[in-house]
């Protein structure tokens, strides 16, 4: 152990302390999903009081570097990527920009009655099909996100012989029938993921998920896609940058 | 009970049995929170097969319109607030603009050092202060929503003297501090809500929320505010408009 604090020192114990925990972090040493050694150990490593190690602990902890839990101890955060709105720009595009190794498994594709939420957002008839896509991505061999998509069968007849798993499905949809993206209408959700996107994401049912509703219109206003994403809460984060004009 | 399944009818009688119950959730009839009558009861009372109650009931429940909670029954959901990111308008104005009576409860107001989260994204100097003040925004007497903002001491002295209740933030930085919004950068998250604002917002702990991180800059560069905003997942949605131009 070559780490010392510097009881002389005009910066305050506890900021040395903290340091070199942030230090640790961000060389690997300690990495995410990790657990770090108890409050007990910690104390006696470096010398100084449990009351000192318990605050800088708790300041990390509120700073979202670590996770207590109940009972386990206490852990490195999980990193969230950052993103932007798939609705500026493709969510794979971005993740590979940043390095990461995305792929893409089709979980069902069929031609099929909407859900009513679909139908009455896409302004379909009685009688209009519609293609339901399900997706799920994943990053790094990670579960990501489960990507539900609804594209009225009329404007996109056999869509279900194209390929949506390596092409956007936007640009499957422009370059094939002609129905290129002009506005999204975007809800942003924090939701309780269900069952069946539990499994996908290989997350416990209840646990944080934020959901994404997209509606795609082309020039004319005419909707034809309703999407929902559902990315996994610990791993997923979106950026928004506004300026006042 | 004088609604009648036509049997006669072209319109499938799942469909007619799921525009019922529409209809009495858009009447008030069912509102949201309530438990709705048993799969059994509702057989009984329209004389239709458990199966079609069964099959409507889960399509309602998949377009979000009901709950099911296991051992429990079925409820109708709450209908979420639709609003727009605050950095593009008040949530305050906002809510108020859509009819509901909202207040502001001041958790906290003190002059303290900064967490090293904060420090970093308002790029502190080791000695400066900032004044940490966290509130609950509350909707029809529920709360929704609690906001932590951070502003350095020497950008904004005396900042505990004056009403940050009453008043957005941001226009009191504005008006006594000369301190504009210009730019905002925003990290949007689904989170488990901890502790302390579990028990603010009434939820427990683990439930999903919305979390929001706004850091505010003047036009000159200056990053003024740290803000979170931690809201209630049941409750709030984010809705974002895109245009490609």
């Amino acid at each position: 152990m070559t780490e010392l604090i510097e009881r002389e020192s005009a910066v305050p114990i506890y900021q040395q302390l903290e340091a070199m925990f942030h230090a640790k972090i961000a060389s690997g040493e300690w990495s995410p999903g990790q657990r770090i050694p108890s409050e007990n150990e910690l104390h006696k490593t470096y010398g100084l009081s449990r009351m000192t190690v318990r605050g800088v602990l708790t300041r990390m902890v509120n700073d979202g570097l670590l996770n207590r839990v109940a009972g386990k101890g206490t852990f490195v955060a999980q990193r969230k990527i950052s993103a932007v709105s798939p609705a500026y720009k493709g969510i794979r595009e971005q993740l590979e920009a940043l390095g990461y190794h995305t792929s893409t498994t089709l979980i069902a594709l069929e031609r099929t009655t909407a859900p009513t939420r679909v139908s009455e957002r896409l302004r379909l008839e009685a009688d209009d099909d519609v293609y339901a896509i399900v997706r799920l991505r994943s990053v790094d061999g990670k579960p990501l996100s489960v990507h539900r998509s609804f594209v009225p069968a009329r404007l996109a007849p056999d869509l279900d012989t194209l390929d949506v798993v390596n092409e956007q499905l936007c640009v499957v949809l422009e370059e094939n029938f002609a129905l290129p993206m002009h506005s999204v209408e975007e809800d942003l959700e924090a939701v309780a993921v269900e069952g069946a996107d539990a499994k996908l994401l290989e997350l416990r049912k209840g646990d944080p998920a934020l959901h994404l509703t997209d509606v795609i219109s082309d020039g004319a206003g005419t909707a034809f896609e309703y999407s929902t994403i559902v990315f996994r809460g610990d791993t997923m984060r979106l950026k928004f940058d506004y300026k006042r004009v």
